[in-house]
């Protein structure tokens, strides 16, 4: 067992940094071999030393996906920003304020916040249009051609705003049950942004890129059509959630929950874990006909042993985890209390944002970004 | 509208402080009414103002979920803290050490934890045998009286350990759906825990006290039979879940989530709020009929208006949330993009645990505890 994990004493977020390095250049590569630009979405790890890992890799774009996240990065060196959240117009000044530091990207899905962002700011801007290719989060209908070219000459009228393009987050891959569905959907997201771009030349708004987006789509696709540049956040990790699809292996998950064992109840199979609600998240996954909060490892070598087959995170409280084994299973796995279990977890990004903090393998600390984050000056309400 | 809701430019968790202090107060009077010690549980508000809004009450004696908390509150003052958390031998080094700081209470369910803490420490500390009475959470079975028997007797071979008495978190009435399967549940709790007394009693096991926990139990019993103390600690906000038992109204309920609305579909009747799982987390509730992740309110008055009817949180990502409006209601809400709208959350605890401060309603701002929060030396762990 890694000698580290002895003085592991309450939940602690593991990073196995070499398998995170190993996604980061694998999409790096994949961006360059298919031409395409990589801006990697930062929500997942939320972290300036992961960052580092992707300069690197010659990485100098990213997508973010609030202000304070913008600023965080913007403070440690990246210059080359989207922030890709439908504009909050309640955050326009500081949005102005970070567009005179770096190159910032903004997105826009309606005239209400076209309109508000012309009438109060000359600063350079890059607009996108927020597109829904039928997600249906939000985002401008992939059909409404004539909203569209509308917003679309809305940012045109002003000299300061650049008009980059379409951008689009085809979250629906997420609800695939097979990489041949992803990349159906993912090839459906492609034609749907061809279309519009097409269309909108017609009415002779161009050039205009193509930037999408999925973790599914962009790892198992070979085929982008004419888009421009990808945004996938969460394969730097990975998660239950991925891999339940299909889109990575077990052993490219980069992060999971060691978790201290604080009782066993073998008459029903189970075990309860230091870990909780407010360490994994409560975003569950379907995995194998059951619903899941995580898959359970085992310490083993310098990092964690393969997923106990059918074992799995059963129910969650805010500090407690129910680890469920299949009927015998339990002996096969001598834990006793106060071992530790390892918690795969069902939804990395979520759990890496209860967490605040990875240890690596090799046994640094590293920290996320501070929450909540502002280099903004602080605004007049008192604090007690 | 409230003035201060002016300057909120992202999701802020909005605290009623009179409605809060109300159900400090009616529950501290409830408890001293019936002659029930009442130890509060610490673990929804995690913050030391708050603190003192119950020390007002004549509070003194504390529950807390974890070691960190048990820390936060000690270095905030509180001396009498009980950890409802089955003990976790990874930080017995810090349990050890607190308790020569506070008068310390611990639960333990089983023999390596106790065996480990017989052998390991001679600190005085207070132990308490967690009891299972059918949530099936975690503890020792109520109907265990042999395998409860030989732990009270190791407890006691120890001079320095002061054995109290049966601890239990009856978080099956969370499960239920009235108020009349509330006190059904909660009364048979009582139940068992005066049985298990009974027959411990009877091994010559005594005096041993009982104290129960749960929020929609303590709320609206009466009846507490042979318990001592109480531990409720959603109570101090409630929430929607809450609201859905019938164990709160509406305006007990003392904190929301104000999000900014960045987009409006009104053909397919949604919003879209700058607020996702990172502010409310990923839990739902049933809420006539559908599954929601909150309920949705206007600013109004001071604070907040009753919930807009049949609308609800029907989707969170990240940061994103859909809010759902029924057929045609949109329109009697005149809320534009960049308008506030309130979330009544599903569940308080974990909303303020992903929110990490509050802002009450006179505009002040109140942290909660940092995390993690050690008093602790740091271990060798390196940070970068």
């Amino acid at each position: 067992m890694n000698p580290t994990f002895e003085s592991i004493e309450q939940p602690t977020l593991l990073l196995d940094e070499a398998a995170a390095r190993r996604n980061i250049r694998f999409m790096a590569e994949k961006a360059t071999r298919l031409g395409l630009v990589f801006r990697p979405h930062f929500k997942t790890h939320q972290s300036a030393v992961i960052g580092e890992w992707f300069r690197e890799q010659g990485v100098s774009k990213i997508t973010v996906s609030s202000v304070d996240m913008a600023e965080y990065f913007a403070d440690n060196g990246w210059q080359d920003i989207v922030i890709a959240f439908s504009l909050n117009l309640r955050q326009l000044e500081r949005i102005k304020a970070l567009a005179r530091r770096v190159h910032l990207g903004i997105l826009v899905e309606n005239v209400d916040a076209i309109g508000a962002l012309q009438e109060t700011t000359d600063t350079r801007l890059d607009v996108w249009l927020k597109i829904d290719v039928g997600a249906k989060r939000t985002g401008l209908d992939w059909q409404d051609t004539a909203t569209t070219a509308s917003l679309c000459k809305m940012v045109n009228q002003k000299p300061a705003f650049h008009l980059r393009g379409l951008l689009t987050h085809s979250g629906h891959t997420y609800a695939a049950h097979s990489r041949a569905e992803v990349l159906e959907q993912f090839s459906e997201t492609l034609l749907r942004m061809h279309h519009l771009k097409e269309e909108l030349a017609e009415l002779g708004i161009e050039p205009l890129e193509i930037s999408v987006g999925d973790t599914p789509g962009c790892t198992l696709a070979e085929n982008f059509e004419d888009a421009d540049e990808i945004r996938p956040g969460n394969f730097v990790f990975y998660d239950v959630h991925q891999l339940s699809i299909g889109v990575c292996n077990f052993r490219d998950i980069a992060v999971a929950v060691a978790c201290p064992v604080v009782a066993i109840h073998p008459e029903r199979e189970e075990m309860v874990i230091y870990g909780g609600a407010v360490h994994l998240s409560k975003e569950s996954i379907g995995w194998q006909g059951v619903d899941t909060y995580g898959l359970v490892s085992v310490p083993e070598g310098q990092g964690w042993s393969n997923p106990v087959p059918d074992a799995y995170v059963a129910r969650l409280s805010q500090e407690h985890g129910i680890l469920h084994y299949p009927p015998g299973a339990m002996k096969n796995y001598p834990i006793r209390v106060g071992d530790l279990a390892i918690v795969i977890p069902a939804h990395s990004c979520l759990a890496v944002q209860a967490m605040g903090q990875y240890r690596t393998l090799e046994g640094y600390k590293i920290r996320t970004m501070p929450q909540p984050y502002s280099t903004s000056i602080e605004s007049g309400i008192h604090s007690i």
